[in-house]
């Protein structure tokens, strides 16, 4: 069977459903066969645009069952996390964008509220249900609205403290609520802890029980907090689930919380096999689930960092790891295979990630700390009051820095060189490239001091040979790449290819550029800096991240020297003020104005200003009445 | 009675115990004899010295009986949050420095690691023993070491996601790991949630039970996630306590949670009957408990955001309130008197509190989320993720913005500026006296775009008549206060008055000075700052946050318009790149350098320097040779 044919299978009756009203007047078995049309769809699109698909393929029926017997929009839907709502989205209203999903200009691959008002709450990160839900629950009850309130949770979500405080003030607050806890026994990665056990040994003594029997399974989690609690119930069934949800409407029990175990991946084999269950998946064949491999030209940042740490900790066992829920995101499944005992995976509970990784610090250990730029904004207490406050010598290998493409701005890793550079105590690395990041994870675990954070993009490196062995950085010391004697370009991270491309422009018109790598923003190499200011009539400082992060510091820096005296002009290249939509990586940073081209516009409207000005001028170089036409012939080379 | 004979009690057995040790060779009797002096001592001193008094008095047994049974500081004591650790520092050697507590170079009124070995982990936040006494645990297993963790947690602590997080993780951990609940029903209010209700249940059923009734009480949450369940007991019973503290030390259960009953306050009689149970004094008369209440010159900040906020929620029913357990802290009290069903206390639940306020906003509410600058922390995720990127109109009012005093750096609002202002959306204001604060509440209230944060610092106001009615701020726009024509300070905040002083300062030296109050630290007041810079040979900024915040706003503007030429010089101020420890806020201000004085110096110097780098001389000024002599007659008289 090939792509084609899947991709245009027959839905006669899904092509009947322009919204969840349609759902409304179908039989019972019409829906199942709307369901089974759903599950083909969902497969059909993500083989064609990639994304997430065992957690969708898992709530088709779930999906159907909730549309049909609410009345969506009016009552509210939550997704949490979002990446199971492919199937929501197709059958409200947006089948036909589709294949447009996680693409510039397309469908989010989350819910999203500009998207549709049955996304009445945007997701991406996890847990966040149960609290906007309860927020949507108060604002009925102040406005005498007697809609219902759904959130839908996977039993991985739920390890995070978030929606626990969720479940603490929803419990007894009466509301017409529905918890629809999605038990698939995983997280990204098999589930760990406690809770976990507990939802499984639920399931297990339900199946040991026959209908009329006693109830004798353990009194729930939820029960304990306030709720009633249904289930569990398996999650393929739609008829059960119609009835389930149809009772509890009517009885409107007060805040319920509804067990549906489904399988992550169901309904589509090469999925159910997978060890990830497809969670996240490139385009495939669907007769054969054979994903497509883009050719890797280089080594990906994360895997750089696990096999770096890994063979760091043979020799010192002091290393230790840990991941909030995402061993293989990370690259710490490199560490966990060959060091288990030393490896832990905590969950998705950043908070807890950050105050145990203290713990270990406090006893003697170097804990990395693994955790995506976004997802460590979850941490941001427990980095400052638990570790920088301390002091405690935790690593934070910070992957996902800058932007990321598909995911969207949702994880973007916008902020982090901010929220951790202004913290004493602190050092803040970032990685170029590929050996860079080797470096730096040989300084992060020879390090004497405190907490240190390093940082790099997602995706692969640039092809650098890697260092054998990696060395131990200078603290606080960047480096010059390539000398000029006219602009500075002062990178901190990632963007430093685009700088020297930057300079190969700039050197076509004339202008002769100097670019450094500044690895650290704390402590700034301050020599540098001011070498730099003084031997250059432009410095600029470009980094992936938002205002005050690097380039603020470098500000601050000069205005407590009083070197921003005009002899040097500056620049401070950053994300914009503003959320970056999903796009590739390329077209994001395009959109934000930190590519080799718009680095090398910049560079030359900044001399041309400094001109106008009347600056000292030292190097010669020309300057344009057209709008960069210069620019053009480069880009179509790229 | 009077304080002197209070404090000069005579406390025979207590003036034997240097350290835990000496505790093991006292008998049962002798202990309990112990922990009554250890009472009176504590009372004694905090009737002194001021400070957290009822958390520590309700610990005083089991404190006693911790240290006895366990091999403190082998075995490892955490202490949540560590207010009630002050009967453990006079065990631990400190009794000496205790009424130094939480005063300039003096003890900590929380847990430090390097005060004491007995301190292995500091806290001021709360809920993060379990996480960080789980790192311990798992340190002591790679290290071959059989030691137990022990960590003490309120009631209201657990209701924080953190401590879920860290229960989950221990419940299957295996280690010899006990988490004694320290159950006084009580957060700093109230107790909210189910979960404080699940904990009145389980003593409740013991209550009814005699020994040798069989287990009828209902299974706790803790079984729930693979404790074991010791309890409840009384913890003002200290035999019962080290009955079975002894037990659960030689029968090695692995993690166990001990319910342990106590009173808030106990044994002092003023303090148990007073309605927050002492829970943060001034000092105190010990016969009647009468606090001395030193004479407010101005309503607090606190007072006037509160009492702002419910007359304005009189005529606008979109306006709710939500706290994470601290009514009386922030003010909300106010609104929940006059409004309690538009009011939230969420518990120790700042992540729930903000994407709660999210749902809420989504809804077309307009929630004020009343959280200090340092536990704002906690939710940063959520507004990032919640409330940032989907534009949502939450209002987050956030007290003790800046350096706090005796409760230290753990509670200082230094990052809150950065963390937020550089967050696309977001609208960041400081006030700079109650009047400002009444104005921007209601702007905040008035303003129909996203996110909103006002930050104001802890303690009362300046005094200035509050405005009637407040006013609606025009967006992003400042104010020139004072105007001069040499250097201009513009201040972000409630350093206004010391930047007033400061121009006294310099008006006797014959520096003219502008003072200008920016407002907003987003969106900036471009148009002000770049008519001060034309019009002025030197700008400084002045906050109270660390940097990456306003000042890094304004450079990374002025860099972007290339204003950064030298014709004014520019110098931005804000919290040094340390923590500052305890003192009076007025020091720790002077530590930080941001009083008039210093403010005035820096100006002082920063023009004598644009001078030495043969900057265009505007403005004449004198320059001095000795070093500040003209600064010590004003200090003198301050």
């Amino acid at each position: 069977m090939s792509l084609k044919s899947d991709t245009s299978v027959t839905a006669p009756l899904l092509d009947t459903i322009g919204s969840p009203r349609d759902l409304r007047r179908l039989t019972e078995p019409e829906l199942v066969q709307v369901a089974e049309e759903l599950r083909r769809e969902v497969i059909a699109v993500v083989s064609e645009t990639g994304g997430h698909l065992g957690s969708g393929l898992g709530v088709v029926e779930l999906t159907v069952a909730l549309h049909t017997v609410f009345d969506t929009p009016q009552d509210t839907l939550l997704w949490d996390v979002g990446h199971q709502c492919y199937p929501h989205k197709v059958l409200t209203g947006r089948r036909e964008r589709m294949r447009s999903l996680r693409k510039k200009d397309g469908l989010s691959g989350f819910t999203r509220r500009d998207e549709s008002p049955y996304d009445p709450f945007g997701a991406a990160h996890s847990s966040t249900s149960v609290s906007a839900g309860l927020g949507f629950a108060a604002a009925r009850r102040l406005s005498g609205d007697d809609g219902f309130t759904i959130c839908v949770i996977g039993d991985g979500a739920l390890t995070a403290g978030m929606a626990f405080e969720g479940l603490n003030n929803a419990g007894l607050s009466g509301h017409r609520l529905l918890i629809v806890v999605n038990d698939n026994n995983m997280s990204i990665a098999p589930p760990t802890g406690a809770l976990s056990a507990h939802l499984n040994a639920l399931v297990a003594s339900a199946g040991n029980r026959r209908d009329g029997d006693p109830v004798i399974r353990p009194a729930s989690l939820f029960e304990t907090l306030g709720f009633a609690y249904e289930g569990p119930v398996d999650g393929h069934d739609l008829p059960a689930l119609l009835a389930l949800f149809r009772r509890l409407r009517t009885a409107d029990p007060g805040p319920v919380v509804v067990h549906v175990r489904t399988r992550k991946g169901a309904g589509y084999a090469p999925a159910e096999a997978a060890r990830d269950r497809y969670h996240g998946v490139n385009p495939f064949d669907v007769a054969t689930g054979q994903q497509r491999k883009p050719v890797a030209r280089a080594p990906s940042y994360t895997e750089v960092f696990g096999k770096t740490l890994a063979r760091l900790a043979v020799t010192d066992p002091r290393l230790v790891a840990i991941t909030a829920a995402m061993p293989d995101g990370t690259g710490i499944d490199h560490f966990q295979r060959q060091f288990p005992e030393r490896s832990f995976d905590v969950g998705i509970a950043e908070q807890h990630a950050v105050a145990f990784a203290a713990g270990l610090a406090a006893s003697g250990y170097r804990p990395f700390c693994a955790i995506y730029s976004t997802f460590l904004q979850r941490g941001y207490d427990q980095v400052v009051h638990d570790v920088a406050l301390q002091n405690l010598p935790v690593r934070f290998a910070i992957d996902r820095a800058g932007l990321v493409g598909a995911d969207g701005p949702t994880h973007a890793g916008a902020f982090d060189i901010g929220f951790l550079a202004n913290l004493p105590n602190f050092t803040v690395m970032a990685a170029a490239d590929e050996a860079e990041l080797a470096h730096m994870v040989r300084t992060a675990a020879d390090h004497d001091g405190g907490p240190i954070a390093l940082r790099y993009p997602r995706g692969e490196g640039t092809g650098v040979p890697l260092p054998e062995p990696p060395l131990v950085l200078p603290l606080g010391k960047g480096r010059i790449v390539d000398i000029g004697h006219t602009a500075a370009l002062l990178s901190f991270g990632a963007r430093l290819g685009e700088c020297l491309e930057a300079r190969a422009l700039l050197a076509a018109l004339g202008i002769s550029v100097t670019v450094a790598d500044a690895r650290f923003a704390k402590p700034l190499d301050t020599g540098l800096i001011e070498d730099l200011m003084a031997t250059h009539r432009l410095l600029v400082t470009i980094e992936e991240g938002a205002t005050g992060g690097f380039g603020a510091l470098v500000l601050h820096h000069l205005a407590g020297r009083g070197l921003l005296d005009g002899r040097c002009d500056i620049r401070t290249l950053t994300l914009p003020d503003r959320f970056i939509a999903q796009a590739s990586p390329r077209d994001m940073y395009d959109d934000a104005g930190l590519n080799a081209r718009q680095i090398a516009s910049l560079v030359r409207d900044a001399l041309g200003q400094a001109d106008q000005h009347g600056t000292a001028r030292i190097g010669g170089y020309p300057t344009w009445t057209e709008d960069r036409p210069v620019w053009t012939h480069h880009a179509e080379h790229r």
